[in-house]
């Protein structure tokens, strides 16, 4: 196949790709030029999608996740007839421009996710399968379906190779999720050379069998047919994901650049461009050029776009008279927010009782259950550690659609995942959960949701020494800290069982990105909210718990998560009139007024102490002397670490004694 | 085979098992109780070692990375002789014991590596196994073979599944490193259940023998014939990488507990407990017992482990006597220190010119070279970029034992592998290296080395917002304060190229952790040292770089890296007594004496501005303002990014000027 305009369409697609770099001095044209058929084919021929309505839920998606050669999709846009101009394309890579040097969520019409750190983008694929999958269930009824989309991706040798990527082809081949469709550019090519310096050995094919893929190969980037046939062969097979591995040859057909590891990522120069240029048939003086031929060939695409969109709106229209109860749930479901009712339904913990936030959160949870249809997520294999769970939800597997998935040992792509389920489409609030500690192995997908300010929930528990006889290999010291640093991720640690509720609060409340809990392992005690302040403090941040006497208070101690009521007892031990902030999420405090935040902490008042199971680095911002580990931790019962690293009582009356005298001498 | 003895010497193992765990109430007891064969076989039978001696270099090296069973390694380890006494073993995971609840290295005898996280201790092993096959290409000799020893190593289905661990079974796969022995033990269990939930379709074997590993199947673990087989093929395959899957069942003999997910990670009670010796025909009511039997026919382990380190020694004197200069290289390599005269070698850069950091880096690696012949290292398909290669020195593959090693677009293994190449032994010096934003993909490892104190180089380039076009994905922001915030792991930004040869001696002067090199792409100025300070004040931390006038400054502009020259500019432009300090190194300048830091910042000037393009947070510790990058990036040329960002000589200035107004007001 392949006409004369197709083919004009392809060199069209390595024309602009090689223009744009050439002029924004910077990119990755070899790939673009190689992998020009490919997207020619899925955004002509084999998407559906409609470029005049680039979110309409009955499209396929289209993930690049070698996001580097963002150029060729760009380019892909312009063609299919997106909101991508030429003139966009003239801008590559520049401020404000809608062609970012990655493909960036949010940003540019049709792009789906935001890649470039390798890896991400197969890992959102499979959320976004799952996503697909769950409201398959939930909303499609015999001979009455409105979910049925594909997922398709080009991934590279980097993806191939990341930890992540292999994390997340093993639970989407787990779970059979067959309407995967992933292209594996296989051009034995990287920055540092051939892949034979480090890939050599490796038979990627055999390892995607293992893992229960559908494995293909095409031999020849340029036969279209073969690649057209793989693509519905991979279409066709519903009940295992798909690879497609495609040997293509880098920059291609550039005479002198092809199969070279320079073309990767950069310029090709002008000599290069013009004698590709004129390879192709195309003058080389001429720049950013598209025929109408080109134009023409490729109007079908809107055509076909409004009529697949045209189809789907009437089989949409068909199921919602025929299920007008389900359609109802659905508007409530685009809304992303809880059932109306939910906050009256979080439950109240008494005073008294010790209860470990992680069970407090269990308790939540299963509260916010009903409220809460499309909230779904799981943990790397830790349910029964971090209590995570909707209870009577099921499991989700590769025939059930339940609520609770199972991630295995697999933080990584644990988090890229819960980003794609996030993302398509945003009615999905999902989860992941394991220990505070590993949130180190998923750091790269935590700050991706932040990045794209998808409305996750982290549920991070075991979170500080309080782990106990674990050892310091699972015991959190810096994490608080280092996730605080991780602009629009808002980090919450609540004080007891009530400040938990408030904590879910929170994460269902917030519209603009992520919010993480730091839930205890070990038991707390139930603030008895008679003494102290109501736990909805909690909402703005930070608050005053508790003071010995009226207006500005003498001292103030800052406490977070399981040292609040060490900071409590500390403080009530003295006869001053001392204040304890309860601070379980500084991002949020930082949001109020200036006048909320003065009432909680006036600025007059420097004799202040924090107090935090983790390193004091970072506290300088709210405290004078800082109660904290500055070292890691050890392997004991956690009630004789606490002690021996001085997280006590005692110690906390002692650092306010002395700010106290110190305040006096001043 | 496995006489009468040997049962009750693998029962004996269990009974420890479940004795130390009991008595803890804490541990993992089902695996330690399943591989008790395993573990008798290689202490006892398979493994070359020496009890008396733990780190004779001659030894074979073992791994528990499915640490948390480590029980059944200090069960192993005491009755193997080594210094861990039933004492030990009853004061399991207390503080200050020697047998925490994951094995630490540097901390009981006969540990090698610290591990808990899962897929560490494979990938460490990996990095062991390019130490030794380094090392014997450096110092065997046709006849003379010093360095022969093995890497042993007990996986579970969690280092399976973490993308870690499958990326550096593809490293291995690639390098053919023969020397590893690894047993999966396929327990069909984890923490969450049965491994159905998470991991059923994968067919692990298959996917080892993708990455290029030798597989063997043994379907019972207490067949100890076929163990040893097993464990005899995977050794004498010297071309490939071996994995022996190994079906056990967790908890085995316990009548109850048997195949439990219960039994993973809880103690069995004391009912289970006294039913399982009772079926091993152990005393239901006797603890932590070890029988004479049990003793005697152990002993062998140290009469061998002497006999074998005196073959050992012999060989080693015949080496040394028939190349005594080689003789001396290895005594020189064994200090871990360059050979004298490199710090002379160290390339000093003339003003005027502008270089990237990276840039300075690449030559002083090259100056380097001939005094540090036990540096190897590489970076994760990178090394185009972040200029990190010892040139001339040879890539290190499958036939040849070069100093570059090419770990793929494979971070986390690079991490982990490093890990390993520093810890055994330790004359090694490795470094890794990518683009900083990259450091997240790896963090779990730069974790561990700052946790074991490793002497590892940390190399990443492209440090900041410095990066341009690619965009806010490839951009750290965050990434300097997250890593300040992990404890014992030293982050240097040096600001010119004079600056990042001081930082290159902080990273071999330096004894008890790893150093972090932050180093730019983009060009910088190299300052004119006649008009500032000597760029050896970076050597400690930080330092006056430049002041107008003497005595006590007005004001203060404090920054790091790249920034540094944006701060000098902006000082010079303002007529009064400021100082300008660059601080490449918090965690250097806060090891100085009291006197050293007042000098430098002398309490009194509380005028202060920071700059560094990155997050603010954390610098409230030295600053009263700061200049930074509270956001993500984006997608330009850099220096339009820093213009719109607010990095700028004019912001420096401003900002000292109102730090200066507002000290006039006061």
């Amino acid at each position: 196949m392949a006409d004369n305009a197709g083919r004009e369409t392809i060199d069209t697609i390595r024309a602009l790709a090689m223009d744009s770099v050439q002029k924004a001095n910077a990119g990755h044209p070899g790939t673009a030029m190689a992998l020009a058929p490919l997207a020619y084919l899925l955004y002509r021929d084999v998407l559906r999608h409609n470029p005049a309505d680039p979110t309409w839920p009955g499209r396929d998606r289209f993930i690049l996740s070698a996001g580097h050669a963002c150029i060729l999709q760009y380019s892909a846009l312009h063609l299919a007839g997106y909101d991508v101009t030429l003139d966009d394309l003239k801008h590559f890579r520049q401020w404000g421009s809608r062609t970012p040097g990655h493909p960036e969520h949010g940003h540019t019409a049709g792009v789906e996710t935001t890649t470039g750190p390798l890896g991400q983008g197969f890992s959102n694929g499979v959320g976004m399968a799952i996503a697909q999958r769950f409201l398959a269930d939930r909303y499609n009824r015999p001979h009455h379906e409105i979910v049925d989309s594909w997922i398709y991706a080009i991934c590279s040798d980097g993806d191939l190779m990341e930890g992540v990527t292999q994390e997340s082809a093993s639970i989407a081949g787990h779970l059979g999720l067959g309407r995967l469709v992933y292209v594996y550019d296989d051009n034995h090519i990287t920055i540092d050379g051939s892949t034979t310096v480090s890939f050599t050995t490796e038979d990627k094919g055999k390892r995607f069998e293992a893992y229960g893929w559908h494995v293909q190969h095409v031999h020849d980037s340029e036969d279209l047919d073969a690649l057209l046939g793989a693509l519905a062969a991979a279409k066709a097979e519903e009940e295992r994901p798909s690879l497609i591995v495609l040997r293509s040859h880098i920059a291609y057909p550039a005479p002198h650049a092809v199969d070279t590891s320079k073309a990767h990522g950069a310029p090709l120069g002008d000599d290069e461009v013009r004698a590709t240029k004129e390879a192709m048939g195309f003058d080389p003086d001429a720049t950013f050029v598209v025929s109408d031929e080109v134009r023409e060939h490729m109007a079908v695409v809107r055509e076909r776009g409004a009529e697949q969109q045209r189809e789907w709106n009437e089989r949409f229209a068909a199921w919602a008279e025929a299920f007008p109860q389900l359609s109802r749930e659905r508007d409530l479901d685009l809304t992303g927010e809880p059932r109306e009712g939910w906050r009256e339904a979080l439950p109240e913990f008494p005073a008294g009782e010790d209860v470990a936030t992680r069970d407090a959160g269990r308790k939540v949870m299963q509260a916010l259950k009903p409220f809460t249809p499309t909230m779904v997520g799981g943990a790397a294999d830790l349910v029964e550690s971090t209590k995570t769970e909707f209870e009577g939800a099921g499991l989700f597997s590769a025939t059930h659609a339940g609520r609770n998935i199972a991630f295995g040992i697999r933080e990584h792509a644990m988090g890229s995942i819960v980003n794609g389920i996030a993302l398509d489409p945003a009615m999905l609030r999902p989860y992941g959960s394991t220990f505070l500690i590993f949130s180190d192995y998923m750091r790269p997908a935590v700050r991706l949701s932040a990045v794209m300010g998808l409305r996750n929930a982290w549920v991070w528990t075991h979170d500080s020494v309080g782990v106990g006889e674990d050892g310091p290999t699972h015991q959190p010291v810096e994490h608080h800290m280092a996730l605080r640093a991780i602009p629009n991720l808002w980090y919450v640690r609540p004080g007891d069982a009530n400040e938990t509720a408030m904590a879910w609060r929170i994460v269902l409340e917030r519209e603009g990105g992520p919010v993480a809990l730091a839930l205890t392992r070990q038991k707390l005690p139930t603030f008895d909210r008679t003494e102290v302040a109501s736990a909805e403090g909690a909402l703005r941040g930070a608050y005053t718990l508790w003071q010995r006497g009226d207006g500005e208070p003498e001292a103030i101690v800052i406490a977070t998560g399981s040292e609040v009521h060490l900071a409590l007892d500390g403080a009530r031990a003295l006869d001053a009139n001392v204040r304890v902030v309860s601070m379980p999420c500084w991002e949020l405090f930082e949001e109020q007024d200036a006048e909320y935040r003065e009432s909680v902490l006036p600025a007059g008042v420097e004799a202040r102490v924090s107090v935090e199971a983790g390193v004091t680095f970072g506290w300088e911002r709210y405290a004078r002397a800082s109660i904290g580990i500055d070292r890691y931790g050890a392997s004991a019962p956690y009630q004789t670490i606490l002690e021996k690293l001085g997280l006590t009582v005692e110690a906390v009356s002692s650092a306010l004694e002395a700010q106290l005298r110190s305040e006096a001498i001043r």
